[in-house]
């Protein structure tokens, strides 16, 4: 277990607000381990639609997850609503890691900091392609 | 199936704000018939914190849920938010049926809307006990 | 609330197994009322599958969940699994209703019971469509 | 991301056989990266519980996930079954991490692989405590 302290808020280049849910809890009464990748998932996907880049139903090309991880910090829990930070890591020919971080509603420290790289594939046959100069350039925003 | 009209939003008494995640679409690209279900979760239980009526995680009494309905009348997908109608439907002596009612965010008609039953018993031992007189006097506020 | 007992095993004519998750309970350390609804899914998509009807991503036609609705009647917890019952309730010109039954593994007793209604609608457009005959003849094998 | 080959089956001295389920996949129809971190918490709870050392309910002490991490290198997807292997990564004071793969039902090769941290905590006021012994040695066997 890494010991090294979360990225603070001005880290990261954009915001998610993200309401919890009762199910998000677990036995233990907090936000289950798993819930988190899932708002990962959801604030870079609603990144990519905002930027116009993904059109999730029949658009090209789409992105893959082939690696995440996760640190947790302090609990949350339900019915706290939360909000994402997003900032990109790093930036390859054809696949992209982001840094992500999930913060109390106004909270000033992390309770948890990830990371999540997508590689770009084409839907029909899903082979690797290059990620698209447009995708790069709205994504060197992130930077 | 019904085909009756699905309520309108004069219906409802209190609206919950909740923002869709990735994962509510499943392989046929709308929000799965079960997520629907999870919001009403979430809906009645931020009711019940934000009323002062429900500590999660060591206030008496606690309530089960027993049964629970819902018509789909039109997809939703991510990332669309949406919100939550709330209203009383019937409140008997340990237990109390809503009604609720699923809207894209704005939208004048409902996507979907549903019934869902709490019976309310204790903590220790989960068997049945009246609805305080503060919770009764409360619920009726949803009439 | 409906006191009726719920259906005996006799009126059930498939059954699945499906093992728990960790995160199947809830803050009131048991399996959140939500779960069962991705239980029903999972039962009717299983069969449907199994009997060589639904290529789900490719085939024609699928089905649109427009009804559900369910009753609980005792607890589950992980890590206990369960067994789902499917047996035909309704066939209408494009449309299917299941009863469902969750039992405990090798229980008499149900713990919950439901219905799950689909429309079957064309892949492209999402129109109803009549249910094929195959598709009929194999439901009405659940009856 | 790592390039590095995912881990044999004679890495794990533990099986778990999990079914998977409709809503496990998400809209690009396999199952959707999140999914993995339930199956990991399923398989190290299950072990636990049948090791006969968690007693979810009201046992002490807890384990609290502190950091996970999962590499995806081929798609799963509903209904396909899977089976978790388990073994033990490291062994610390009063924290555990786990080594975890994802195969497909009888499957050679991994279709993911990651790992798992518990940090152990007495249940109220969740401090950290050492593992008891009968725990370090029973989590020994995974080595």
């Amino acid at each position: 277990m890494s010991r090294a302290p979360l990225r603070p808020r001005s880290a990261y280049r954009h915001w998610t607000p993200i309401t919890t849910r009762w199910h998000d809890n677990d036995a233990y009464g907090h936000v289950n381990n798993t819930v988190y990748y899932g708002w990962f998932d959801t604030a870079v996907n609603a990144w990519l639609v905002e930027a116009g880049l993904l059109d999730i139903a029949a658009g090209e090309p789409i992105g893959l997850v082939v690696e995440t991880g996760c640190r947790y910090a302090a609990p949350l829990a339900f019915p706290q609503p939360v909000e994402l930070g997003l900032a990109l890591a790093r930036l390859g020919g054809s696949s992209v890691t982001y840094h992500l971080g999930v913060f109390a509603t106004g909270a000033a420290q992390a309770a948890a900091e990830g990371h999540f790289t997508h590689v770009y594939v084409a839907r029909d046959g899903r082979r690797p392609v290059a990620l698209p100069e447009a995708w790069r350039a709205r994504m060197q925003t992130l930077a």
